[in-house]
């Protein structure tokens, strides 16, 4: 008999509804606080910034299920549901006995699964009238998929792209401009935030964190506009959940169930996409399954960072979120894997690493281009260099089930390829790529001053 | 109801076997005819260059079917079958009564439908027992997909890529390197025939003929070592096949049956791919299709060219084929669409043409790139400028249904993304690329001499 290689669901069985892991958690999250007044805030705070439906969906506390409305549901057949692939080829090289898994998200037209929250915070912006919307980007997947999604529903965007990336990626920005939107270098000069950083640090080759800032100033200094964000809330969460919620039916078509759950992690977006919906039930049945958040050796948040309140951005303008960060004035080495680039871990992910419900291990540089290589000679994908943390993760849970002599099943996220980075492939071939160390006291010296947890 | 966006095939129906149109043809091509004696060769006179199964089935009259071996079937499924989509976000953009199909050969993970043939190729290689490989590449689409394909059979591959194609689309080399293989800039000093056009033409920029004379020298020059071809011949266009097959079968899941088959045309192997098992209908039971090749005004061999014999590379080692040519010596303008850049058509789609089977239309590189910058705004992809041609001509046919106030079903090969080729999109945004027209006297004066036919 033939091997099935790629598990299909057809469009009917798009997910309906997402997945509100935060009804469900039996610790919540501290409450997010006012920037200023150091009080909790309630979801109407939020509104001068996000759309209000946005807003309402990451303070619910309540209901495990919130629908998709059919105008997302519609945009996202575009490339959903997309294919569960058994990773064989990978198995053999590796010569494991473990089944290796992957989702791909990497067949979005964007080339990866931003697209899935772009779509619907798009779509709640225009549905509550609003015109113009801000974001940053990293490695500018956030930003790509964001400009579609904006064309698509009929928004103007202005995107804040991190320096560094801006200049190793200028595909991403002809993207952007391509799908419509405008592409401003950040740090830049057309906000407070920008010119500070500038004056203060004149070579800064920018972080998402200062990104973060001069979007939302942008965005409240211009009338009928929202800011949009690509990951550490917990509404991206939920619009990720789609990853997991297919990929729970085709395990099931598969006639296995995961033992490791595995996503690469900047700020949780694709981690908790593939992961919450199989945590359920972990956390609701007991289920015994490992999930595990891979994230740069330059940039470990979760692996070595304190768990205190924050500010998601560099200027301090957002709200205060208890999180695992490394300090939010914490500029991380200049990895390709520019979406993993960030200090701060979510809220939702935070807790959850806090009461042991999942693992986080860190990737060196270096081993995340060596497993993206194999995985690309193998699989036929080049992956994203964000997603190549995740196979090298996956790797190595592979070979210890090897050296363990058992079986073991390993899940995935391909969150995206890598098309658009071969600069950073062309550089790790020629051996021009290093890896970068964190001394403890550079954490402590980033760290020590921040906001202590009540 | 909900609407279907994609038609999606289980692996199940992957085809087992591809469909050989030359069995069908009531007026077989003329033979191919050896360079230096000019008399009609026999597949044994290709087992030089090709693998044996390879030149046999260039020269199978007989077999209607011919089997995909497992183990090529194993490796197309990492991405087939493909989806059938329909377009409508585009419909809508256009207000067309058309019905706009397209069959999304982007999803493989080299970007484009070259893949099918590759893998073929490589397989009966590797069967054989060859080690070593060369091939040729335009824009780079077949050469990063023979580089996938070798490395999955364990070959060794050298790539000589058209000069103008190595400057303008750097991430395809890499991607070349990054799956394995040696990649030339061609003209090279590393072939006679390199080196005599760098020496009678110290600035060219290199063809597709050039290149592929360079392979072929190279492949004759090397122990164990066969030459591979991305386009032009029988046995590509064959192995394009399961493009069609599948189509047709999601045509029947839409319940419609497509008036008009469209795909962009370079040598012909992604137009042939789809057109021709649709076509075995309209010669087997008369059905009434059409069938529009759309080739760019800058390169206008279908069009404008003559119907004469011709080397299929610019030294003159191939065989002479009968073929629409504008003479192997044609320098075609620096469009973007680097596959579509070949002096020829294929002997299949020539005589097809010639029996008014089939179109063609001409679209100019401007036209290409607005037609591709609305599909990325509509339907999210990015289409390489190779396929924005097809789309081009796509939308033609559904402005002229508008006009007529007539319903029509439009299919179009998407034969693959851009996401490589975004340094084109730039340009084109900048205003920065132009149309290029060719006079009647240049399309003679490279034309007259060729051998005529008997």
């Amino acid at each position: 008999m033939e091997q099935t290689k790629k598990f299909l669901l057809p469009e009917s069985e798009l997910p309906t509804k997402w997945y509100n892991i935060l009804a469900d958690m039996k610790n919540k999250p501290l409450p997010m606080l006012h920037p200023g007044t150091k009080q909790p805030m309630k979801s109407e705070d939020l509104y001068p910034l996000f759309a209000k439906d946005l807003a309402d969906q990451e303070m619910n506390q309540t209901d495990e299920w919130i629908d998709i409305p059919d105008e997302v549901r519609e945009k996202l057949k575009i490339y959903r549901p997309t294919p569960l692939v058994r990773a064989y080829n990978l198995e053999k090289a590796l010569d494991t006995p473990a089944h290796i898994y992957f989702k791909n998200e990497s067949v979005s037209p964007v080339g990866s699964h931003k697209l899935n929250s772009a779509l619907a915070q798009a779509y709640y912006c225009k549905k509550e009238g609003v015109t113009n919307v801000t974001t940053e980007t990293g490695a500018g997947q956030w930003g790509t998929a964001m400009s579609f999604a904006s064309k698509a529903f009929g928004l103007e965007l202005a995107v804040y792209m991190v320096k560094i990336s801006y200049e190793q990626k200028p595909y991403r920005r002809s993207l952007m401009q391509t799908w419509g939107a405008q592409v401003i270098p950040s740090p830049s000069m057309s906000t407070k935030a920008g010119r500070k950083i500038i004056t203060e640090h004149p070579n800064y080759q920018g972080s998402l964190g200062t990104a973060i800032s001069e979007a939302i100033e942008l965005a409240m200094s211009t009338p009928n506009c929202k800011y949009t964000l690509g990951s550490v809330l917990n509404h991206v969460s939920l619009h990720q959940t789609v990853i997991g919620l297919e990929a729970e039916k085709q395990m099931e078509m598969t006639g296995e169930y995961p033992d490791v759950v595995i996503g690469c992690f900047g700020g949780g977006s694709n981690f908790s996409g593939l992961a919450f919906p199989f945590m359920r039930h972990t956390i609701k049945a007991g289920k015994k399954t490992r999930f595990i958040a891979a994230e740069p050796s330059s940039c470990p948040k979760l692996t070595r960072g304190v768990f205190e309140y924050d500010f998601g951005d560099e200027a301090g303008y957002t709200p205060l979120l208890p999180m695992f960060t490394l300090g939010h004035n914490f500029a991380p080495a200049h990895i390709h894997a520019g979406g993993l680039r960030y200090h701060g871990a979510g809220s939702l992910v935070s807790q959850l690493l806090k009461d042991n419900l999942m693992e986080a291990v860190d990737i060196e540089q270096l081993d995340s281009f060596k497993a993206g290589v194999l995985f690309a000679q193998t699989e036929g994908i080049v992956p994203a260099p964000e997603s190549a943390h995740a196979i090298a993760a996956a790797i190595s849970e592979a070979l210890k089930a090897k050296e363990e002599g058992v079986s073991k099943t390993i899940l995935f996220n391909l969150s995206g390829h890598g098309l658009v980075d071969m600069t950073a492939y062309d550089q790790y071939l020629a051996g021009d790529l290093m890896n970068y160390s964190l001394s403890d006291q550079e954490i402590k010296d980033n760290t020590e001053n921040l906001e202590k947890l009540a």
